[in-house]
């Protein structure tokens, strides 16, 4: 029971007594290739989110299930059909009214867990400005992208033959394992991209070029993934990030 | 496959060639007393959302999972822990991204299903925010209420000794009947309030006066509810609706 | 001289001194029918706000002369000329600004009087606001929507023939029988309007339907009005009122 | 008749077709001394604007009761009690919704009689957002200050002993002459102030200095008020400012 | 060393540890004749500042290079090229966050030294929020335009055949001899403009009359203008200002 | 004559009309260290841009000498005197308010070079606010970080013994001989920072632990900086930028 969309208020209330640490996944509704679900970046933040919350005792907000605007860098962009972007005040503001709100009933440990590159700074300014708002309540904030968490030693499991880097990792290896992992009947596996990677210059243009980005949504080829490296990931991930809040919380 | 997050981006394309009714439950994070989940609205709007994708052939965005301020009134009220409340301008700009974006990608019927009384205002400034900004685009928008679809047959069968309104029908008959019948597993018979009726009076005062509100947060007795009422309403409200969303769209 | 507009700021200050209850009425500038004015709204919740502040020693601020944007079932809707909407984020910025000038001045009990069905959501989001911003001043704000007043014996009388409800209630039997009680020289009796009475589906359109709103901008018949119903009504809602504000300030 | 608010809908779609002159008065609720009311902004605005509409065949709107921020060197300052300021964004955002909505009905020429000076740049600021909003739609907006239109034969008559400049005539001889011209129950002959002149630096200081400002709020004497002179200002506002709205719509 | 821009931040700690006048010069981007460049009001902003900030052991932070919206009757107006307006809510925001920021480092004395016009308003009330927000720090803040401190003497010397006042003095006599002061080689000798005073009526109109406003974008002639007159301003301007700072600070 | 506030507005018109390139620099006001000025951000992005503008016949515009919050992570943090840190909602208003104006003088082509780091999403942000508002215009717009461009070969010549990543490369060696290159007059070599790299955890924390963040403020050592690596890099960051400038222009 650690999701509070689940709770009554009475237990809610008495879970909240306890300073739980209070996990809000941030998703998105954003393509993410051909084989992959819309809602893949809240489905795996979520996932993260509940194995942390049963490893501390926390509790997980339900996710936010729009963030903000995919990039064609990051994840493929605006023009697929389905990427439904939030301007950046929208998601700074559900951010900032979230943390008041939370603080209010006495949470005073929260982590933002963002599962879509394109929220973190939209989620900091949210943050910054509860902080702001809320003053001397001694809350704490945690916020994280959860692949950032990655050891070598599984850089060296997952990625045998080298790790192109987070930065094309968009419905590719590591979110394709993963979600073959957590939740394998959403994953088309006869689908799966197999492409060469996108190769993008150093800087963005608007609006942005599509032929930069390839024409299956996935920054690179997804072919390599396996239930088993999304089990490696999921659970290293949630080793150091539980580490990770056990030593701030 | 109603659910546009589970959908890939090819597949939500392909559906919103066929020029769908995409149906949006606008939920909430707020008590629903001690024998519900905090979750109650966004769980049942997003059910009665899916019963009519299902009926019609349109698709579910995911739910709004945080609404409107909870009024004493309506609601509670904000004092009940784990009540998450957003400023309207937040649930304005949710809403009126929503509809851009789902605009830009060919989507011309849209239907929000408010499960969460406090939202409606703040979901029509955002629809009407969207429309100023769409312009001329054809798009048309239903937004509605499911409780206000009840029929006097079913109010004779589910209120057999009378209908109090839908105004003390917070965390009552209506909603634990129809959690009983879509997620039985949500609701503790064991804690299923049975006390007096709110009498609240024609004003409302802020600070709220907490000692108007039971302090179970149902505002009525939920004691008569049963799976079975659920049922029944979950069928005339789908019916009643579908029926409204073929004669618009 | 219950007027704030029309003392002069020493008058003001001693008046403050003695922590009156000051009131705003929050009208609109919105069709009410071929028989009333424009201003009708604005017009009534003076009207009944003044009645309040003589009472019981009060002030009345101007009254807010337009409000939130009027809907085809509750006020006819926006395609009638002379109807001026203000977005929702306008009017609540406008109540929290009075709110917080008003209690930086002195003033710890505020009443609005809302006399436009729609207002009533955004009024309460900018006391909200400005409860939030003001902090621990102790400033308590009643909200109210006047008709919500109407006693079970003014209903017999004003109503023999039954009750349509509130809903139907725009420039029809109450406000016209107020209008000609407080300023007859504003009704056109011979545009009464006398057709049957809208009869809207549980649900909004965007854009909406003009032709579920009666030609006359009236929701239902104002046949029946007179000014002795308008006395009664004024006479009930200013004592009910009064009895609220004592009760509570 | 005038007086949009006086006006039922059809009588204002009649007037609008005939492509009016709308007067919008921008008053404020400020202190005006200890012998004008604090309403005295929106009076005279709105007496200038109904001067004008009835020589134009124009039609008025209800004052903007409220407005920008009084400044100690123009209005005397936000520490006299009950100066009721709005933030420029709801200056701003009024005067916007104001324009949208009239130019949505037809309207195409506008004039903001602005009374209040600290009005002027957020009236300004709320045009060029209206402006930029409603595009082609060939509205022309005129945006004045009354007392700027006062010419040297009338300085003359009113200051046979010099003219010491707008800056100070805040409650002093022209506001009271105009005053005693149109609502002279409202003016106290008694409280008139008769003090030297407030005498300011060239800069502003926040928070403000308050003994800069004369402690009856009035910024040089009023003692020579007349209604005689009102009515002679008065006459001679309205033929000019008639011409320049001839000329100009 | 006066510019905050140019010192380190142990540099800067150690300055603000004396508490020194902060000054924030806040120009614009707007056209000022075939002869000034468009970044007049920045650059004498910033040397005003920069002359009082070396007298008064002060600093000087980087210069607003943008304004608000320039205006026919005093800056020629949006429709000359190059003039790059921006938004009142962003000038407001802009000076609120400077501020709260500078607050929170320490400071407690800013002037906002404005170097064109169409800034003050936006300026004052970016102050009046920031006063809101920081509240019990102890800040004060002085804003000023600095051309208001010309004293007699200097408009006898300045003004031999008479001063036309500062409204006309848009890329005239001050702003040109100032320049040729400060910065000889941004003015282009060659193309003073020398043509009659423009000649404004008291009102304002939206769009703009392109017409009123002379072809020069200057609003007067700027021939009378020298070196020498610069000089003469520049030091009167910076005693009066200095003694001023001084005085309040 | 690459810097429009140094052009007048014919000079300026002229320009435009050769459809030019306008750039953008994008800085701040953030601590450096102890040995760079808190104005470096605007100063390398300036230098920068006006070395594209040059080889390309571009121009540009002011540069935005405030930018958004400094983070722990990448400039040190909000705790460093002098760093001014503005709002997100801030840096996007202005974003798209320049952009607004430009693209209506006739721009079709403009880049942001960013100097800042932290400024890069609400820049992004407040381009796609600005392409969202003026439509279908043509315009096309860059974005980038200077440092993103360097090259392979560059690095080697730069680090030779590896480099570090630009993540900690705040006020170190890019930035310390860039300044060395352009502005050495703006270094204290006397004061070069020559630390161990920070080693920052893969998450942030709110409010952030200041202990993370070396006390210089450099985020590694700075010692290995020369004129010359600033000469190298300044070469050929210009040399890539040009090319693509080209490419895509």
């Amino acid at each position: 029971m650690v999701h509070v969309s689940d709770l009554s208020w009475p237990e809610y209330a008495e879970r909240v007594a306890r300073d739980p640490v209070v996990l809000v996944p941030c998703g998105a509704l954003e393509q993410h290739g051909p084989h992959l679900p819309l809602g893949t970046d809240a489905i795996l933040a979520s996932a993260v989110s509940t194995g942390i919350a049963e490893a501390v005792g926390g509790l997980v907000l339900p996710a936010l299930a729009y963030g903000y605007k995919s990039m064609p860098k990051s994840g493929g962009g605006a023009h697929f059909p389905g990427t439904t972007n939030l301007d950046g005040g929208t998601v700074a503001s559900l951010v900032r009214d979230l943390i008041r709100e939370q603080v209010r009933h006495g949470v005073r440990r929260l982590c933002f867990v963002v599962g879509h590159y394109e929220n973190q700074w939209f989620v900091t300014e949210g943050i910054d400005l509860a902080m702001r708002e809320v003053g001397h309540t001694g809350v704490r904030i945690m916020r994280l992208e959860y692949w950032d968490f990655i050891e070598p030693a599984t850089i060296e499991r997952v990625f045998p033959d080298g790790y192109p880097g987070a930065a094309l990792e968009h419905a590719a290896v590591i979110e394709t394992s993963l979600m073959l992992h957590y939740q394998p009947h959403h994953v088309r596996l006869d689908r799966l991209p197999d492409h060469r990677s996108a190769d993008f210059p150093p800087y963005d243009m608007f609006p942005p070029h599509r032929h930069w980005v390839p024409s299956s949504g996935a920054l690179t080829s997804a072919k390599a993934a396996t239930a088993e490296k999304g089990r490696i990931m999921a659970e290293q991930f949630r080793d150091s990030i539980v580490a990770a809040v056990r030593r701030e919380f």
